[in-house]
């Protein structure tokens, strides 16, 4: 698992916001077993995730070269909590389209309502159990990765404007 | 597979938003098949899909009182298209957070980008053959269903204020 890699991918597939290394841990072994994902990056709070997403110069305008195909997301962050990343990502044209699948522990009804008027793609609750986290995570690899479909335009890299 | 029942049900489960009458029967047996979904509401363009979920008063403060867990959404569409049902339904707080999945033979660029700057859910070209369209529909409904949480109040029935 790369955490923050100098060298990255020229298309990430996945990225994942996770803090609990366990959780990230499972995750990742959950999506390379069943073959359902190629590269992951990790990142461990939102202020992380805010940056890789649109780098530094925080220009609104520039293209960003990193634009995973599904960004799993949870909720209770450090830093910059999942609720403001997601805000973030969907009230930015180039990041709206990315599917944001909301991966938490958290069924709290006020998460559940605050997210999906966010405007987050999915949203699922953790199981408890190993076994059942694990299923979970492969349905919704298998989902997300084989059967949705994006344009083309955003799981290629764009280079950023010179 | 009702079309627009006079007796609706309390909680529909399913909103199924199709003009072709062999998907619509095929989706329905699918669903049905793997016990996915108890009540599936069937309507034929878009016109009846925004009659059905806004109602005729159209006092946007009113309280809905048909709010499906999953709406499925073809894109070509007689009378109001998809893209136009799948705005309304993003733009309005009172339908934003249920799930809606297009499920459309389009593979367009334009119609991908367009439903993702919209808001949608998911997106889902139709595969060509039989078992692989039963196929995928059972996975989103799993997926939709079984998997992905919502908001206790979004698939609860309330009446309309009086």
């Amino acid at each position: 698992m790369s955490h923050l890699p100098t060298q990255l991918p020229p298309v990430v597939e996945i990225l994942l916001v996770e803090d609990n290394p366990r959780d990230a841990e499972l995750t990742q072994r959950a999506l390379r077993q069943h073959r359902v994902v190629n590269e992951l990056v990790w990142v461990r709070d939102g202020a992380e995730a805010l940056a890789y997403l649109f780098g530094a110069s925080g220009d609104p305008t520039a293209h960003l070269n990193r634009v995973p195909r599904l960004i799993l997301l949870d909720l209770k962050l450090p830093k910059v909590d999942g609720h403001e990343v997601l805000a973030q990502i969907k009230a930015d044209p180039r990041t709206k389209g990315i599917p944001v699948v909301i991966l938490t522990s958290s069924r709290e009804e006020s998460d559940l309502h605050r997210a999906y008027q966010s405007g987050t793609n999915s949203y699922i609750v953790k199981p408890v159990d190993f076994d059942g986290f694990v299923e979970a995570v492969r349905q919704l690899g298998f989902y997300w990765m084989l059967l949705n479909q994006l344009p083309a335009s955003s799981s290629s890299s764009t280079p950023p404007a010179p």
